[in-house]
């Protein structure tokens, strides 16, 4: 007869802990870098909240409290875009989930892993509606919308039912047997947590408010995550095969060309790019990103700038792409609007690497399976045997051009800096020039859906800087919580970046409450740019320049806000209002600002005309490409 | 031959304009009060907005621009609640309509009559996305969310298919011929419109930003709009019969109650609901109402109280219900929790009436057709026809109390005001007594789901107060900008009453942003009473009551904030913080504030303790009721 195992062993075997502690100790291993978790209580998920208290998950763990959900969204899409890894954000039903869900949208959007977290109707008040037959017992639950059908149960999962074309993944925990321990399915939250991750978007947990506190066994915390998706021979062959397809194509190439686009950074592979392109030859493969895919180090010898078809800052962008290029690899395509529509017909062989597809040879070749949802291999993955590959190969016995190793692309910006005028009022033109001298490397740049985004393209930016928008989504009103999570991301992995935000009055406006969130938290002290150009210009400038729908309050004392959400004496921020180039010029030189000590916040607004926007914004309505 | 009439005549009558304006100017139709249109631009509405500066619409109407798309759907909601009658909120795709989702829900939830109008993509984006079969062609539109398959366009009516769950009708326009006048379809605007008003209860427009240009016949204006529901000799009879046999009960009953519920002033059928109170005979008809559905005139010798089953505020109240009535007739039954749940078992015989139904004798009789989507007779004609036969039928002859009239139900309050200190800090119960004197005939009292609102029923209001809240759906946050909403209206009727918000400080900091458009706008000045209490106090109670979730950044100068917004002078508001009951006394009493003059905003501070709440909501707690 054998006899199980006993003492300790078998102890740790069989101990217990509330699902609640569970879920928090297992989504920070989804993100082993995360400290905070986001959200906004509400009765419903208070019981899931408790558990963040469980000692086990408060040493690694604080609870960021927001003003509202929809800045909570916001913020948790800032923070993973920051850590490039999964944050998580906590609501409650109905009335939360619903205010969130525009910035999950955008989360989707711009491919940013958020879980959101719902604390919904206890399970028994779920079957308790099922089972209801008389009308008489229908009793309407605070939160759930009504069913049309005033005789009968309203559906609990009415919201649940929304969130499928913004989210990779859904998982409603239940009771699956017994109320115990082996009645939870805990494979279903490593489901939700594993998609995220591989997908790089939003998913959904819905915690019933009566489930956090059933133990489940702490034994199930030690089965890793499984997030490999290059899982088995034939599809490492598959991969092989491809990649030395595509090098192939590289090295018979004359003038190759790489465009590096926003599909490889979202996914975290921004170092494992990096690598590969430093693998190349830069004295013969030219080098280009897109407005949405910027290129972590543009000052690589062979970088030409920003590629946006018509829209591109020079014509020798758009030439040297289109016109002298005979292979290209498009790494990370994200076809959207803002990148704008690229002209490719005169380039002899294109190659399209999508986390999801590789084109090549006018053939899809789908590297998920949409029937199983499954990826074959990662763009992470492909990045590496491309490195891998071309490290071996090497390129030097094929290029044709060597020699040129010392010439580097240096196209003229979009508008010519010596036009400027050195006095008068600051405008998004000078500022264009300001930045190209503020930004230092490894800077973060957050910017919002206003005019000085479409200038970006113009910034000829230090190795490293990090940029954080909704450049396709547009959501106004993102940049302020989301720079709040990109702070709080900032002090969670101990590094010392300066976080800058740029943002426009009435995006502000939609947000504000949040600023006081910068106050009252630890985070990375963000140098703050408002624009105050008297409401939506982006919009004056497409439709109605001074009709009253595109005004806003605009006698907004903008520097004070920061004093009366709770900083009356400075302690913790500064502030200063700027309208002139002569106030820019004292500020920032003779005061010395233009590298501020990160201590403090630096809060700086700045007066802009209200038709004011960079030369580009303007090229852009011109040319039509917004409706 | 028959020539056609020559002349004016004729050129009226194929007389043109845009559709644009056709649209504004057949919602101005469905509201005549109607003088404010509330949205937030967006570059695929701004085409429709242009329609409003045409002089027809001008004229009648003005644009007020709210700061982001949750505050002006809780704005717009607020504006249809004072009005009892539609609103309209203007939106833009993706980020707009979905941040306002939260707000139409409630609007759903709580029987709100609010138009949302969202400018989409245009038609022919939509029609280019849906031909295309090359992935090469797929281009993603900024502000719509991709497909999962990044080789096939997005679905252009993703965001339409997620509100048929809160509301009653939904639309899209398009050429639904030749792109000319005769191409769209109008009566799919009078459709939504008709549904909005017969259901109370918010309905969609999607208007593609190519269309509204298009001209159709100023002459389909001309056309009633039909919103009347009781349209054949078989309905009538129906509704006569059905009348009769409820005031047949009425009448041979002994001890008959009336209980008023929300869903007869949610309809806009107050004045009906008032003209059959007071048709009945006082002295032996119990007049009741719920916590929802407060009636407009509780000064009545026959009101006993407000009646919440268990919850009642007076046990008084709850037996004379239950226990002393023999026949019930519960008037716009809104079935939802915070109305709690009634026990009308010992009650001989119920009557229900609910503008979708009749429960009598045990059968509940259908008066809308959930096939067609029809009703047969609203519940206003119901009350009408109730009137009448009521007026015709007289109640002396059966009335078996004969005399009684002076006497008046009063039953005690549910705490005991001479508990209460006279100097200390202000505590919830005091503000309780407080409003019982401070409330005044007619006053309209905002309230959000904070502690104070569960005070409300222990309120003796004056005839004709009006309550504002969400108490059912319960999304803090929501009464600041309903307030703004309140105040529109109130000034658009050309009515001058009180209009007071009492708002908690974590409902506040949700939509702070909003009282900025209380200095911008034109509106009737509302008096706030901000209950600062250092974070959730709702919460606290249920669960964690030192927990950070609970906290709020509670250093806000609340006193400060209208003056940053735009009013350091106090040209517009005044303000004050008050935390002891002598400095109430001082403010109120001496320095004579009970009745200030509605010429300015009056900005009150209320400093509460962190646990402070009525004792209606303790008790509450304690019932588990909640979650």
């Amino acid at each position: 007869m054998v006899t199980p195992p006993s003492g300790g062993n078998l102890d740790l075997q069989n101990e217990m802990l509330p699902l609640g502690e569970y879920i928090f100790l297992r989504v920070l291993q989804a993100n082993p870098n995360m400290k905070t978790i986001l959200g906004i209580p509400g009765d419903f998920n208070l019981n899931l909240m408790e558990h963040m208290y469980a000692s086990s998950v408060a040493l690694k763990a604080r609870f960021v409290g927001l003003c509202n959900e929809l800045n909570a969204a916001y913020t948790a899409c800032g923070y993973a875009r920051r850590m490039s890894a999964m944050s998580v954000l906590i609501t409650t039903y109905g009335v939360g989930e619903l205010s969130a869900l525009n910035g999950i949208a955008g989360a989707f959007a711009e491919y940013s892993p958020v879980l959101h977290i719902v604390g919904t109707t206890r399970i028994v008040q779920k079957q308790a509606a099922e089972s209801i037959t008389d009308p008489l017992q229908v009793w309407n639950i605070h939160h759930l919308v009504q069913n049309k059908n005033p005789l009968k149960s309203s559906d609990h999962q009415v919201y649940e039912k929304l969130v499928e074309p913004f989210s990779v993944a859904q998982e409603s925990l239940i009771w699956d047997g017994e109320e115990n321990a082996s009645g939870v399915n805990l494979d279903k939250i490593d489901r939700v947590l594993v998609k995220i991750i591989q997908e790089s978007r939003p998913g959904y947990l819905f915690i019933p408010a009566d489930i956090p506190d059933t133990k489940v066994p702490k034994s199930r915390l030690s089965v890793p995550l499984d997030v490999a998706e290059l899982k088995d021979e034939i599809s490492k062959n598959t991969l092989q095969s491809l990649v030395s397809r595509i090098l192939n194509k590289l090295c018979l190439a004359r003038e190759p060309s790489v465009l590096v686009d926003a599909l490889v950074s979202r996914f975290g592979y921004a170092q494992e790019l990096s690598s590969f392109i430093l693998t190349l030859p830069a004295y013969y493969v030219k080098l280009f990103s897109t407005n949405c895919g910027r290129f972590s180090d543009e000052t690589l010898v062979n970088f030409v700038g920003t590629y946006a078809g018509g829209m591109s800052p020079t014509k020798e962008i758009k030439t040297l792409l289109e016109d002298e290029t005979d292979f290209l690899l498009h790494l990370g395509k994200f076809n959207v609007e803002v990148n704008y529509k690229s002209d490719f017909s005169r380039i002899r062989d294109v190659v399209v690497v999508h986390p999801d597809y590789i084109y090549i040879d006018g053939e899809y070749i789908y590297t998920k399976d949409f029937t199983t949802d499954s990826r074959i291999f990662s763009i992470g993955d492909f990045l590496k045997e491309l490195t891998t590959q071309t490290d071996v190969l090497g390129f030097i016995h094929h290029a044709p051009h060597v020699g040129n190793i010392n010439y580097k692309y240096n196209p003229k910006l979009f508008h010519d800096p010596k036009t400027l005028k050195v006095n008068g009022v600051v405008t998004q033109k000078y500022l264009v020039d300001f930045f190209n001298s503020y930004l230092q490397p490894n800077d973060v740049l957050v910017c919002d859906t206003c005019t000085f985004q479409f200038a970006l393209a113009d910034l000829k930016i230090p190795k490293g800087v990090q940029f954080v928008s909704q450049s396709f989504f547009g959501s106004i009103g993102y940049a302020l919580p989301a720079t709040l999570g990109v702070s709080l991301a900032e002090k969670d992995l101990g590094a010392k970046r300066r976080v800058i935000l740029v943002e426009g009055d009435g995006s502000a406006q939609m947000t504000v409450q949040e600023w006081s969130s910068y106050l009252r938290n630890d985070i990375q002290p963000p140098k703050i740019f408002l624009l105050n150009n008297s409401g939506y210009t982006v919009e004056r400038l497409i439709e109605g320049p001074t009709r009253s729908y595109n005004d806003i309050q605009s006698t907004w004392q903008w520097t004070e806000i920061l004093k009366i959400f709770g900083d009356a004496e400075c302690k913790k921020h500064t502030s200063a209002k700027l309208s002139t180039i002569k106030e820019f010029d004292d500020y920032f030189i003779k005061q010395n600002h233009m590298n501020s000590p990160n201590d403090k916040i630096e809060f700086l607004e700045l007066v802009l005309g209200k038709l004011d926007a960079p030369e580009r914004f303007e090229a852009m309505v011109n040319f039509r490409t917004l409706c």
